[in-house]
């Protein structure tokens, strides 16, 4: 959909345009290379975890990431606490529940963290996703065990559900508020064998967020631009190694003309 | 030894067929290193480390890694427990003792997981190992002050007291359980001027561990295949920083029929 | 001044002589990037923040690095602790005031480690160095909102209040003691788009700390060190993410006389 590329594009220049200061409460594994992405990107990332500190920090936020990777209870104290105040500052927020599903305290930290604070998206895989509605799906690790299709249904649910729009990463994505549902094509296969792509992915959604009000727009956008670096990157890469460096030199290397070209969203 | 370097060869294509969840504990500074160096085998990565989720985490995984390079006594508590569930359920559990002998807390950590909770395999640097034997032994920070001909004998006496096979990493890899000694001639001198390559080592034998129930053998056999990376890296690589992103390229890469032809594993 | 350049690559070459080890203590983002930084320009680092310890560690060390970026009050505590016994020992110590300014922790914090302990360099960024006076500068995250003139005055003053030479990098670095200044002139733009050059910097002084007693000296020739780094990289780096790469290549490549030829430290 050309419409939809562009917006993208104009997203992406108002990123770089901003520098929207981008709060992240994330794990431990992709600290470096979310923020090595956010900046590639345009953004401004900061990481800040502390309770005595996540309140005042998105304060001056574009957005806050919330990423359970490597959580632990006081995290998620302090996750709630952030999205609370982003919420009532009306600062948008993604969460990535990374490994909803493998074990009670991941599942259980993402829904307090929707039910509790609420966020403005929530990206994950399909597995994750299926983790966060009723069925009884179970995820061994943090690697999906199920395919984008077999939870398209399961993320409208929880999308309406839980007034929200809902990502699922795949070979396709598919973004869905419940009513309305886009699809991106973008990215590549090697992008699997990189650690933490879906969490640098929730990252660019989230600088994504700060610059567009349509929460389902900003984050087809994002996957596109993602995915566009995935695909340019794969292109030159004989690895997952310098496919990860690639990547940051792709995402800072498409400019909005790109992204409007090479975006493939559609409903 | 032709037939170990076959045996390593079936071992990477099961870890590639099988895609072993490999659950870790480790340290902050290899914790994206590890998990990429684990996809590019072919394992599925998770790091774990909250107390209230090690237990169930550890009953999916094909291999527990631990690893104190940055340890604090809540994190020793949680390998603890992780460690002790895995001996229960038998899956096997690699110790990389980071550091120890160098401060009390390492060596005393170190030994407390030994000795309380047991493990399949301990991977050091000579210093390590020594530290963990009655020797006076001490090293400075976490780089070896001592060769691997000068812990050898200690090796294979701790290997004798606790029942366990243990590797030293140096210019030739030694690994025994006391009995039986095989030394691993792959590797190139640059890979110690990258930061956790002996890390990155203690984990990929993890994933071999989930597909070999002979441990002394798993772990000469990932050694070779983490030794053979880094030898086809640097020939491409002008610095540490290439190498290490090349060292994931060519863990890719080689195929099982690469590691039958290249590893130099012998007696 | 070409003294001043061949003072600093004689730091380096004592560098690769003694190969110090450097205890740091610092921000989750950057421990991977900073560790490799070290090895690559022949110091050996160690991470340790556990404050059973942080004493024991920092004894056998020739430079103490603390950087305050994902900091947590515990955190503190075990900088704190490590920097009194450093100073108790006269091993210099250096702190990178990660975000001062942009929160309460941060700013006290940062102020508490200077005043309670005492280090024997502080750098930081423009907007950093301003929230340690009694200015009413702000910063909103980690990245600067002032040039390194609108600081220069701030700097001096501050140096000669705590009586510790104060760096603020920026397109030109200038290091101070409140008596005498450098300024250092190597650099690329590019850098600003990589996480953690900034903590990187501050690491590599820890290193020519180690081997340079006079600091403001010390201080100088690492940035110039790190800054030839960032030239030679972005000639070979189409973006952020090989810039990261092939500046640690860089930093392991720069032989003292590349140092002291490529320096551009002036008074």
């Amino acid at each position: 959909m050309e419409g939809l590329a562009q917006r993208a594009a104009e997203c992406l220049a108002e990123i770089r345009e901003k520098q929207p200061l981008i709060h992240n409460i994330t794990n431990f594994v992709v600290m470096n290379s979310t923020a090595n992405a956010l900046l590639a990107c345009g953004a401004s990332p900061v990481m800040a975890h502390a309770l005595e500190e996540v309140e005042q920090m998105v304060s001056f936020a574009g957005a806050l990431v919330l990423n359970i990777g490597t959580l632990t209870p006081p995290w998620v104290e302090s996750m709630l606490l952030a999205a609370k105040k982003a919420r009532a500052l009306g600062v948008p927020a993604i969460l990535d529940p990374v490994g909803s599903g493998a074990t009670a305290l991941r599942t259980e930290s993402s829904r307090r963290i929707i039910n509790e604070a609420g966020v403005s998206v929530v990206r994950g895989n399909a597995s994750e996703v299926l983790s966060l509605t009723d069925s009884a799906s179970r995820t061994k690790g943090v690697d999906s065990a199920h395919s984008v299709d077999e939870a398209s249904q399961a993320a409208r649910d929880l999308a309406l559900a839980i007034d929200t729009p809902v990502a699922i990463t795949g070979v396709v994505d598919l973004i869905t508020d419940g009513k309305r549902t886009l699809r991106v094509a973008n990215g590549h296969p090697m992008m699997t064998k990189v650690t933490g792509t879906g969490c640098l992915a929730s990252a660019i959604i989230g600088a994504f967020l700060a610059v567009e009000p349509d929460y389902l727009v900003a984050s087809a956008a994002a996957l596109a631009y993602v995915g566009l670096a995935g695909e340019r990157a794969a292109v030159v890469s004989p690895g997952p190694g310098s496919l990860q460096v690639n990547m940051l030199d792709a995402l800072y290397n498409i400019s909005p003309a790109d992204l409007a070209q090479g975006a493939r969203i559609h409903a």
